[in-house]
């Protein structure tokens, strides 16, 4: 207590600490600061530059690792404030959270007004909410808590706190996956088509979370991704459509938020989902967007009537927003393509734009469905008359061309690669694949490094229904390193049932 | 990446990080334990000595605060871990926590089994839930989503993962008060009028967590409170009472966690707050317990009808539990005694203690109706006899003398003492104080060092009634330094309303 700090203001030392999406300042415990605010509770301050300011969680130390005077910030609060080490910074209390009492009012089981959503919207945006608060809104809301004007004005709040894209074109497509099947690398056979085709589809997609792969994570393995708002601009401008990362146009910054506390729990709360999905492709400036619901035992959503149901909301949401929604309902029993994880989903990709003999039928024709239901959407023609359409465009090769174009306008195109270390699994059984643990194939994915290690995952030849034979190779596991392998390998002899299930 | 770790063993260096409750690893993010569990997502991963093993999350370090081969952990687990630095840890995968689909299922509306709140409340008291994890419980079960069957499940398994005392006597006595209100000491008196008619009271109080001073900080004024197990024993049965800390003796320790967490949320879960109370109750080995409710605008109870709910919950869940359980409806609508912050709350009990003319009449009184009420539960007197009991004890200077030596069988008997620097506020216009923001008051007690600085807080002279004239002293706030004086002064000048509105 003899040390003390006698102003808020600190200068900042890198310590490197990444506290995930959590905004953490480290402040000596002998500061004032940790005195006056200290509790038992987690204490939530204002960080302030000249330019900006954020909300963060106080973490007092108590070693000297910071010296007098001194404070550090986890590594996204170091990234949001846009400071670096040596600046300086001040730390002043945070005001009480007012949305707060709407957050609690839904605990109480009362209905949302829109202003109410706006209010917490507003204030998750500006980054005041703390992950347990984040926490209990999330679950407050789920399980169907949310009614149609809920969902509506959260799809709406959701998109205004955001970066708005306008386009000088009547009609611009979209589409979205309801994620939880591995593989299924659609979206960029589909944009090539669309674009080729001669539509607009500036696709923005978001790398994994808690899977093996999102499309951006694959796309990487291309080219560059990481677009500027001008960048994506000029790329879709050029050849039509894009495959960027999301996060980077900051489409609906208050999304991955919501989301990160969402699959920390688990939890898919219906009314958010939507407006994470529409809110984004709101802000993007779509007209036309397409749904794909795979529906099975291991995907995200289980029954046909769980599917039906959102099918619907979708489009009667959209509709309030303005915007025409339509659903596939598709078969999300097993993964789509052969490939889990960046580099190999890529491979899958690359087989199916060039017609190979061995490409993924089941990737191909998912792809060729959902880019016609798409042509069909904004097509004045019959419907089918999409697929067929598509069918021409992938077959002829002028997707691949396409594809590579687009690649090359966002900064270069490469080709994937093979990883250095593999493990090859074979059954230990004779007979026929009837069930595939979708969730633990990708759990291996990740532990073999993926999708950080681009070419860790796992290469899969055994859909449901193939015939196999003792030995017979069901997968291969892929890893940069040799103790990825390893930790993904231990992980494996952990786990009790069958992940291919052969009876 | 060049530079790995090939084994999940680490040499523990401390860096003195403090993350509250939450147990945190920090790993170089070079390792291959990050590249393997690394996301953009919070992972929790198993931390093991030989010994024990707790669950934390992982915060990858980016520079060379660590070396190869080093982690760190927050200041909390390498308590509960009961390591030092220099000690190995080994690191491993976290197995799905099963419990959470039982919370998820709570979520989605349905009522959970015996069973269910038995897997929940034991995986949450091995520390397997995040903060996160914690939000979504509490949250699920706030708002009067736990029914009748529910809290008793939850009293039930929260007292049985806790030590449980047992005492060699058939009545034993303990109070209760539920919150919100600054001041409020009544404790240490009730207790020593109790001890000193006969009776065994074995009191254990909290610390303060959002409020200036618990009871357990106001006893820390006048002598040791962390006593151990066999120390409340001995105590107990050489005064008949004591006055200890409660997380020492481990009676509820999955309490502390959700409290925590419900603080955190500023909710209020009645049935979380029921189990709370009479778990702990239990496992202390109490027979008779008397619940003080205070109601009030800005107590934690706001209404009558509440409190009679809250009353009717307590008399048949401990009726479920085998337990006598009756409560008082008391008068929350302002602090009670003068002082706010454990010395000057302490200096209000001796006043009380020894009969002084100026001693806050409402703490006396209080006091007096409460152990009243107690002694009226255990003996066949006619009701009204105990507080006529209590009053003599009181009177006579017995309670006080038993308070001292409960104090000396604890460890010793010291007086409180006034802070260093103060501040005195005095009223800018002449009328009657009519309402007083609690809240508020009890904020500025913190800002200015409560409850960690013992002597700081607020001396309140203007309860609701007090006539005052112009530049009349209304409260002083004291702090043990010049700083948090400044840091309180400052919250002050920030307030729109008045804290003390005269009219």
């Amino acid at each position: 207590m003899s040390q003390q700090n006698t102003s808020n203001s600190l200068k900042l030392i890198r310590l490197g600490i990444e506290a995930y999406r959590e905004n953490i300042i480290f402040i000596r415990s002998d500061c004032n600061i940790c005195t006056s605010e200290g509790s038992t509770l987690p204490t939530r301050v204002r960080i302030s530059t000249k330019n900006s300011s954020i909300v963060a969680t106080l973490n007092p130390v108590h070693t000297n690792i910071l010296k007098e005077g001194e404070a550090s910030l986890s590594e996204i609060a170091f990234q949001r404030l846009e400071v670096a080490e040596g600046d300086t910074v001040s730390v002043s209390h945070l005001l009480p959270i007012t949305s707060l009492s709407d957050v609690r009012s839904k605990i109480y089981g009362n209905k949302l007004s829109d202003n109410s959503i706006k209010r917490i919207i507003s204030d998750v945006n500006e980054g005041l909410y703390s992950d347990i608060e984040l926490s209990a809104f999330i679950t407050a809301c789920a399980g169907d808590h949310l009614d149609f004007d809920e969902i509506t004005s959260l799809t709406k709040a959701m998109a205004a706190v955001g970066k708005q894209l306008y386009w000088d074109r009547k009609v611009i497509l979209d589409k979205h996956c309801i994620g939880g099947l591995p593989g299924n690398r659609t979206t960029p056979i589909v944009v090539a088509i669309i674009a080729e085709a001669g539509y607009t589809i500036p696709k923005t997609s978001s790398r994994a979370i808690t899977s093996p792969a999102g499309t951006a994570d694959t796309m990487e393995v291309f080219t560059t991704v990481n677009l500027t708002y001008d960048d994506v601009k000029k790329v879709v401008n050029k050849e039509g459509g894009c495959l960027a990362w999301g996060a980077v146009a900051e489409l609906s910054p208050t999304d991955d938020m919501l989301i990160s506390v969402e699959k920390a729990l688990d939890i898919d709360s219906e009314g958010q989902m939507i407006a994470s999905v529409l809110s984004k492709k709101a802000a993007a400036g779509s007209t036309h967007i397409l749904i794909d619901i795979p529906v099975g035992t291991t995907a995200k959503v289980r029954t046909e009537k769980d599917a039906l149901k959102l099918k619907y909301y979708f489009k009667s949401v959209g509709q309030s927003m303005g915007l025409v929604v339509d659903s596939l309902i598709t078969d999300g029993s097993q993964p789509i393509g052969r490939g889990i994880g960046p580099a190999l989903e890529a491979m899958d990709i690359v087989a199916v734009f060039q017609n190979k003999k061995d490409a993924p039928q089941d990737l191909r024709e998912k792809s060729l469905m959902i880019a016609g239901a798409m042509l069909d959407m904004v097509s004045n023609s019959e419907k089918g008359k999409g697929a067929e359409l598509a069918k021409q465009i992938l077959e002829s090769g002028r997707a691949w061309n396409k594809f590579k174009n687009i690649c090359i306008a966002q900064g270069g195109f490469k080709e994937p690669e093979y990883a250095k270390f593999k493990k090859e699994i074979f059954s230990t059984v004779s007979g026929t694949v009837v069930e595939i643990d979708n969730r633990r194939l990708a759990k291996i994915a990740k532990l073999a490094g993926a999708p950080n290690s681009k070419a860790a995952g796992i290469y899969f030849y055994a859909p449901i229904g193939t015939k196999v034979e003792q030995k017979q190779l069901l997968y291969t596991i892929y890893a940069e390193n040799e103790n990825e392998l390893k930790y993904a390998l231990e992980y494996i002899a952990t786990t009790a049932n069958p992940i291919v299930k052969i009876e």
